[in-house]
């Protein structure tokens, strides 16, 4: 089998995975879901014409000449309905968000007045008709779709839903994942300190990476160099709709992985990805109800190291994940940014560069991490980002404008960096 | 009292807002915390010098003529530790992470050899000493500090923690936030419909927000337009570590909570902000041991309106909540991007204006959500990033490099956006 590129592995997963079916959640459990279903409104909002600001409801008409000084005929909170018409020559004192009364046609805010008593005011400016006024639906009209499915639930979602009252929405369902681990040199976190053994930290890290999608996974520990025991490993975790296997999918003579999951009906898809880091990685699809599931179970084979571990997740598994959880947006984003060095490459294959971010003017400047050893996890723990060598790249110069794919960690900044 | 800026009015919370002590927490409930203490390597890693790759350790010098024959000797999986020593025309078959044997010095990778039997192996390339060897310690020394205290736990970091074994982690606590709306025009979600009445979304917005990162929030619902009622809610509401209160901190004569706050030991330090939308932003301080507590306590004053809320929260409250839970990186990360059109500004405010982002060639494109009225949380929902318009601008040119804040949901993009 030939090595596919990234894009094209990645392609070949999305063919297979698709959108998961839907679940009634709180409104207070969903953030960072996606709406299964188009939302309505049920009302108009604003529900009549409101004031836009603290101040004055008056006849603009009466404004030809200011100053001018008005009767306060009423006082009208949010809240509140308004039991007067203004009439010429009188106002109501206004809140915002509070009704505006009949005969009023604009707001004049109280920064551009002077109460001279309870009763009266100056009035400072004139405006035109509809001045500081929010119109009756101007935010929203009832019966209107106000949300398409597949809208992801961000904190300014999560308003629109309370405006119309959705308690309760219905969501894509998250995918049940399963993380296991493969090798007789692993030692698990609550195991003893063995000095010749490697700690099991690939679970940890894919946990984590699962985590950050707002997914729960399970873990299934850690199964050893032997058939019987990781064939049963392997078939309690294709139970689940995911099953990430870590190490033991390689091309050496002790992979024990590819054949057993074969055995157990799992078509595998591809084995090989011309990446650095990354090598190698696998995925494969259990058809439903081939594993006591009644849908599809997707595999993922991934590099026993730790950061090819972590890069290849990133490529596959996430955007994998972000589908079945019905996202549009399923891949990291990129930026563009000035490499401050050469780089060396040799064509052949797409490699993922952990890099630091700095931001400069008009932009960001990456630098790599240093040695890019694939053992180094504390070079990724580092990194802001993964800049992208082309595999057909003979090596980058200084200076080039280059993708870097932002990881975790980077949603923030120290500073706030923008001229006031 | 003058208007303050932006960036003045964040350093004045900044001034008073300090990191949370510390607490234990597993590491499968650590994501996103910050780590409170320096963490130590327990052991070197790799424990010996290991494989980087599948295929046969052997001496180098042996390698002068290649294509060379070898006796394979033995056969080394990870998790394996070699019994023999590798002499003269001899090599170990060895896998991935496996210990090296005594007497080789190199490993040639299982692609650049042709196994004639299962004693013999064709070895067709020469290598130098070292090649394919991570060595001892390469990747972690035993007692080096690995992560300093104030690191943001990212997945690669739940990896490193993995690794030396800490299975419970010290991390700063994160503060228990009260938000509280007000207003007697408004209705709560699980009330009915009543069509006179404006639909309380702020709560929900601003617990979005505050979930977003990584704090449950407690809703203490809506209180009314009531001296004795606003002055119960918020003495509830001062026994958190931060308050937030939505709406009743304007100018206007209805003004019941700023007085009350004050009534109630609360140290107002402003109330004005040179920003749209906005207005009005209040932020107080309830020294420690007044309201129950024994830390302070942090009162922001939020506008009723639901976009200049969520603008209002995204500039001064996640600020300060990320530096109580120990974040360096506080700020919402900015990009620049060009504005697709021109902008119309009055000097006097620095402005936030909604835009969507599209990627262009060597970066993004920002475009206005359009109308930009502070009732439109429809605008705030779809919008990917807040464009900073400076304060003394006059408007903008189409075209103008211009920072934006990105905002929730845009972590992840539709397309992968590199080339391969």
């Amino acid at each position: 089998m030939e090595h596919l590129s990234v894009t094209d592995a990645q392609q070949c997963i999305l063919e297979f995975v698709k959108t998961l079916g839907a679940e009634p959640v709180r409104l207070e459990q969903s953030l960072g879901r996606v709406l299964a279903d188009d939302v309505y409104a049920n009302r108009d909002l604003p529900p009549y014409d409101v004031s836009a600001m603290d101040g004055y409801a008056v006849r603009s008409a009466d404004l030809a000449l200011v100053p001018a000084t008005l009767s306060v005929i009423e006082d009208i909170k949010a809240g509140d309905m308004p039991a007067k018409t203004v009439h010429a020559g009188q106002c109501a004192r206004i809140m915002t968000g509070a009704p505006l009364p009949a005969g009023a046609d604009a707001v004049i805010r109280v920064e551009d007045t002077r109460a001279s008593s309870e009763t009266e005011v100056q009035i400072n400016v004139a405006v035109k008709p509809g001045n500081d006024i929010r119109l009756q639906g101007e935010a929203m009209r009832n019966g209107d779709a106000v949300l398409a499915a597949g809208t992801e639930i961000t904190p300014g979602i999560s308003g629109i839903l309370a405006t119309v009252k959705s308690a309760q929405v219905r969501v894509h369902r998250r995918p049940r994942v399963a993380i296991l681990s493969t090798g007789n040199e692993l030692e698990d976190i609550d195991d003893p300190v063995d000095p010749d053994k490697i700690p099991n930290s690939n679970s940890y890290a894919l946990m984590a990476q699962v985590q950050a999608l707002g997914i729960e996974p399970d873990l299934l520990g850690i199964a050893r160099d032997d058939p019987a025991e990781l064939a049963e490993y392997l078939q309690r975790g294709l139970k689940f709709d995911v099953l990430l296997v870590s190490g033991g999918t390689s091309v050496g003579v002790h992979d024990y992985v590819r054949p057993i999951l074969e055995s157990l009906g799992v078509q595998m898809k591809f084995w090989r990805v011309a990446m650095k880091p990354g090598h190698p990685v696998a995925f494969g699809v259990l058809p439903g109800n081939a594993g006591g599931n009644s849908k599809d179970t997707f595999i993922f084979g991934l590099p026993g190291n730790p950061v090819s571990s972590m890069v290849c997740f990133e490529q596959f598994v996430s955007p994998a994940l972000r589908r079945m959880m019905g996202h549009a947006r399923i891949h990291r984003r990129t930026i563009s940014a000035r490499l401050t060095h050469n780089l060396k490459h040799q064509p052949g294959r797409t490699e993922f560069v952990r890099v630091t971010l700095k931001s400069e003017e008009g932009g960001y400047a990456a630098t790599s991490t240093g040695a890019q050893g694939s053992g180094m996890l504390l070079s990724m723990a580092r990194a802001d980002g993964l800049l992208v060598v082309p595999s057909d790249s003979a090596g980058l110069a200084g200076g080039s404008m280059m993708a870097v794919q932002l990881l975790d960690g980077t949603v923030f900044q120290e500073d706030a960096i923008f001229k006031e």
